[in-house]
C-alpha cells in the first residue's frame, strides 16, 4: 500500500488495510454524500455521486436476525454502522429524469450500510426493514429523518433535505445507460457521525445493538451484532 | 474534486472525472491484478485483491450482441477494453480454502470488463463468452494466456501465470464471510495493454470491434461498440 493512495481504498469493498480516518483527513471526495458529513470531515462537495454496489447475499431482516463481524472485520477492529434512507425501485428504469424518477419507486425503508473494512458485501452486511413505506405516503422523501441509536445511544440524526444529490438526482443518475429492475434497493447514504470518524475510532463489537431510525412511517430497524 | 483524491477515483464505478491515467500515475494501488501490469505503470504490488460488482444486467453475449457505449463515456472519451478470464462458480461456496478453491469451479470463460469511466455496469458493459471451457478440461487456470485484438491489432497478451493473486487466491479470498452462488461469474482483472495507459490514451469509439481471446478453449470473445 503506497502512502499517496490511502484515500483510494475509501470505499473499496474489500480492503481492510486502510486507515478510513487519516484517508477521510486527506480530502478524499469519494462516499460522502450528506453536507453535514462533508462539513465534519473538512471534505470538499464532489462533483457526482460515487456508487458501489452489494450483493443480495448480504440482505438480512431486523432483529432477531443477527449481522455477523466477519473473523477480519473483528481483526481489523473496523465494523461500523451507516444509518441510510432506502428506495425500492417498483418499475423497470432507464434514463430517466430527475423530474419523472420519483414515479419509479416502490417505497422507502431503513437500511444499516455497515462496514468499511473487508467488504460491504458479507453475508447479512445489509439489514434493512422493518416496513417499506408506500410512496403514495411520502410524496417528497427530503422529509424522511435519519436517526441512530447504538446501545441506547443517539450518534446520527439527520435530515434527508441534507443529503448532496437528492433521491431523484441518485435515481436519475444510476438510471443513465443502466437499467434499473424492479426490487432493486438503493441505499443512498449516511449522515455525519459515524464510528470510524470519531477520535478515537469506535467500532462495533460481538452484543452491540444498533437501531437505524427512518421517520416518518418507516420505523425502527434493530440489529443485533455477532462475531462470526 | 480535491487533486489529492484524484486516485481515490480509479475502479470507482460512477465517476466519470477522474484522468486515470494521472491518478495511475500517482501509484494508486487498486485494481492492478496482474504483475506485468504492475510493472508497465510502476504501481507497488496491492497486499489483498481489489473487488467491486457488477449488476447482472450488464451481461452482455459475444458479436452480433453490440456493447452500447454510454452517452457519459463518449462525452468523456474514456471507453476501454479489459480482456479477463472469466470463472464461473459451480457449487455454493464460503469459507472456502486456497486449496480446495477449485473444486468450486464450473468453468471457465472470456469476459472483456470495460470501461474506467461513468460505470462498470451500466447495460451490455459485461460482455462474456462464447464458450465455458470445463474445469475438467483446465487442471490449472494458470495455464490459460489472455490476448486480445482491437480493430484486428494486438493490444494484450498475457499469461493467467502472471496474476498477483491466483484464481484459488481470489476464490477463497472472495468466499471469506461471503457466500458465493452457483453462477456467480468472477472476473479476474486484466493484464497490462488497456488503452488508459497509454499515451496519448486510446479509448474505443463507435465502430470499433474489440476480440477477446482465452487460450486454449474457451475462444474469442468478439464485440462490436455502438455509441448509445
Amino acid at each position: 500500500m503506497v502512502p499517496d493512495s490511502t484515500a483510494a481504498l475509501i470505499g473499496e469493498p474489500t480492503d481492510h488495510t486502510v486507515d478510513i480516518g487519516a484517508a477521510l483527513r486527506k480530502g478524499a471526495s469519494i462516499q460522502v454524500t450528506y453536507k453535514q458529513q462533508a462539513q465534519e470531515i473538512g471534505m470538499s462537495i464532489p462533483e457526482g455521486p460515487t456508487v458501489f454496489l452489494k450483493p443480495n447475499t448480504a440482505l438480512a431482516g431486523p432483529y432477531p436476525e443477527p449481522v455477523i463481524l466477519p473473523k477480519l472485520t473483528q481483526a481489523d477492529n473496523c465494523g461500523d454502522y451507516e444509518s441510510e434512507l432506502g428506495v425500492v425501485v417498483g418499475k423497470t428504469a432507464k434514463n430517466v429524469s430527475e423530474a419523472d424518477a420519483l414515479d419509479y419507486v416502490l417505497g422507502y425503508t431503513a437500511c444499516n450500510g455497515l462496514q468499511w473494512c473487508f467488504s460491504k458485501g458479507f453475508d447479512s452486511a445489509c439489514p434493512i426493514g422493518p416496513t417499506l413505506a408506500s410512496k403514495d405516503a411520502v410524496p417528497n422523501p427530503s422529509a424522511f429523518r435519519v436517526r441512530d441509536l447504538k446501545n441506547g445511544k443517539a450518534v446520527q440524526d439527520c435530515g434527508v433535505d441534507d443529503l448532496i444529490f437528492s433521491v431523484p438526482k441518485i435515481m436519475s443518475f444510476l438510471s443513465q445507460s443502466t437499467t434499473l429492475l424492479p426490487g432493486t434497493l438503493i441505499l443512498t447514504g449516511t449522515p455525519a457521525g459515524v464510528g470510524m470518524g470519531k477520535t478515537p475510532k469506535e467500532s462495533l463489537q460481538d452484543g452491540d445493538e444498533f437501531s437505524v431510525e427512518i421517520l416518518p412511517y418507516v420505523g425502527t430497524l434493530t440489529s443485533i451484532f455477532r462475531d462470526e
